[in-house]
């Protein structure tokens, strides 16, 4: 039986992308500040389909974590977002013709679509009905794997909240960004206790590991 | 020649203290979920005058914080966090007759006061002038000694924005509280560049240190 895990790249002030996100510009301003200790790890190269790149131990906890990973759940605007639903296109979509993802995404949305199948095994699904019926057929796509909440942080946020998610694992980049979105904004739920399992501390990143204590 | 410190305990997302904070409840709801690991610790408890504690790792870090410590900056809030200025007692304060700091301490105002001097060392300083005059001012009490920059936490964003901050340390409890006052909110002059120098986990709490990279 797998767990439920988030993985996300984190400013020290906490955010996840810099203002003035967009189609356009994905990560916000300055957002590649908090993001670009991984562009160039050997194991974040492969799934991206590119050769090369550092073999190093960040590249190793890259790789973990999504090793064990066999379905995702995102939000829509996440996967596509475009204002209207699905666009013009209906291949409307900001991840290209080969995501990089290769296992089953359950897109939570609230305008019902056929499934999407892309070239390189990645299988986007569409749920309208709720966040624990997109858990419940991303834990079945899984199997014996884990289940990664993608994003965006309201989706995470809601995961969390409702007491969905076994582990977070936060990679805190050396930057204080000043604005953006923030990972954690608006929970309501909280104070929600967490036990550190791991850290790590790479020159360019700093890999914090957490349990989700179940609130009583 | 000493340097400029920030040395503080934060949630994972980013607050010091949580909702509700007010004079009979400092730290906000909840927010000893955040404080908690450092109360039992013989290096704090010694400083509030008090015995025994814990001689860990945690207690050494804490020492090493406050050892070359020879002066503080604080704002008038934190010194005394009465609506009015200095309130009916003229020693108002909530830091009683024996302050935990035994070293002089620059309290950011806009009401001139005599300096305050207390039991143990401690004597409270009232600079109306301008942070630059506070820090000039700390800097000739510490001698060689390095100056922390104690709180809050518009006073600590004031000096990281204005460049004069050259360490933070920031010791990540492993909580979500989901509301409360945020160690980094309103940061206008971000991105900031840090470097990591240091990370010790431990089990209740994570200690990073960081030197701030003066902005072009």
């Amino acid at each position: 039986m797998g767990i439920v895990t988030v993985d996300v790249s984190m400013s020290l002030d906490g955010f996840i992308a810099g203002p003035n996100d967009s189609q356009e510009n994905p990560i916000g301003d300055n957002g590649e500040r908090i993001h670009e200790w991984v562009f160039d790890l050997a194991s974040w190269r492969e799934r991206q389909g590119l050769d090369g790149g550092a073999s190093n131990r960040d590249s190793k906890i890259v790789a973990e974590s999504f090793e064990n990973v066999e379905a995702a759940v995102m939000g829509r605007r996440m996967f596509d977002n475009d204002d209207g639903p699905w666009g013009d296109d209906p291949f409307a979509g900001h991840w290209g013709d080969d995501p990089p993802f290769g296992i089953p995404v359950f897109v939570l949305t609230h305008h019902t679509r056929e499934p999407l199948e892309m070239d390189n095994g990645t299988t986007f699904h569409f749920v309208t009905s709720s966040i624990e019926r997109a858990l419940e057929r991303a834990k079945q796509a899984a199997g014996n794997g884990d289940v990664e909440i993608v994003g965006g942080t309201n989706v995470i946020q809601q995961f969390v909240e409702a007491g969905h998610v076994d582990e977070i694992q936060i990679h805190i980049s050396p930057v204080l960004l000043g604005g953006g979105i923030r990972l954690f904004d608006s929970l309501e739920s909280a104070p929600i206790d967490l036990n550190r399992t791991s850290a790590v501390a790479s020159p360019d990143v700093t890999h914090l590991r957490f349990e989700v204590i179940p609130q009583k």
